[in-house]
């Protein structure tokens, strides 16, 4: 398999993440975001992903699948091992509302190309465009801390006792807020679950800075 | 099963074709974006969902299910008739990424609380607000396009010849589309789509003005 990455795009550290913990043996791509007026705009990617986005992942069949959420359910039904949802119907659609609220409610709204709008189009100063990144990620982490901490089936993971597709949405995404300094201390519940999975090597190995093109 | 939705959102209105395409009945629970300072965001409505977000659905069971995708996904798993994902893994992720197109890199963006912060916070004009809305449907849409243009996999609707999850995010977002006044004819894959759509009941009963609350 074939993952087009980039070592700081939430979105890939979420495959990252699954392949690891699925024990899948992939071969990085990296696309570089920001060099050549952004590598992910240029014809060459845009024929792998028209959408022009991060990431894409090319399985051994040859055919190429993207959308990160997507991407991680096509890996859980193919590589049942490991399994990245529960069982149950109400504990998979826990796990998918809990992955869709980073995936839906925060993420998009941090983009590159939002933020990059924020500055050309709508003239907003670093400390707007700052406060803008601050003000998603913790409205959505409210909601997802008050998710967590009201549920008897939060574990040491987001779901129970072992890593879902919740905790490979949520652990980039406080990578995310870590570096817009956004306070974590209101979010006790996320911060614990993030240390746990900071243990694990699946986790440790999809980190930005482990990447072939960490910079 | 109970259905908490606002006939404009966009996300409730995904949920209420998916529920009609399956023939479930339900009881809508009208829940205004816009009185009271907004009714999601009021204790009562959070103490459903903490994230003061719509839809979210009560099962028959008493269970609460927030995120339209999630809520989709698990009809499609407790009423498997009347499918709304294919049977084979590659033909799921392809419909999963186009309604992941739709749900996380369009529709978060042009999201009422964005809306509010644009002109709130960051100043913005009633024109800058639309082009800002505008922009971000045009540059989803034209994702999407590509993906639909280019795929044999498309038929009448986004994934073969019966509605999908891909058709139940689609044609809330063409609704939207619409009211900004996005040239659709740009566009001519989806159009055709949301086309073969608005004859179908199922669609036609979750328009936004064929709701209770509908103004």
């Amino acid at each position: 398999m074939k993952l087009y990455t980039y070592f700081r795009s939430s979105a890939a550290y979420r495959v990252r993440i699954a392949l690891n913990l699925k024990g899948l043996a992939y071969e990085a791509v990296p696309v570089h975001l920001l060099r050549k007026g952004g590598e992910q705009l240029q014809p060459a990617y845009r024929a792998i992903n028209p959408a022009a986005m991060l990431p894409s992942l090319e399985d051994d069949g040859g055919a190429t699948l993207t959308q990160s959420v997507a991407i991680i359910e096509y890996l859980d039904e193919t590589h049942p091992a490991t399994p990245l949802l529960p069982p149950d119907p109400l504990g998979r659609a826990r796990v998918r509302s809990l992955a869709l609220t980073v995936a839906c409610d925060i993420h998009p709204l941090g983009n590159l190309r939002v933020l990059k709008y924020l500055v050309h189009e709508l003239k907003a100063s670093d400390d707007a465009k700052a406060a803008w990144s601050r003000h998603w990620i913790a409205e959505g982490f409210a909601a997802l801390e008050a998710m967590l901490a009201g549920s008897p089936h939060t574990g040491r993971f987001c779901h129970g006792d072992t890593p879902t597709l919740a905790d490979c949405c949520l652990v980039p995404q406080v990578f995310n807020a870590l570096r817009f300094e956004v306070d974590l201390t209101r979010f006790p519940t996320i911060s614990r679950i993030h240390a746990a999975c900071s243990e694990l090597d699946a986790f440790i190995a999809a980190h930005p800075s482990k990447q072939l093109d960490s910079e």
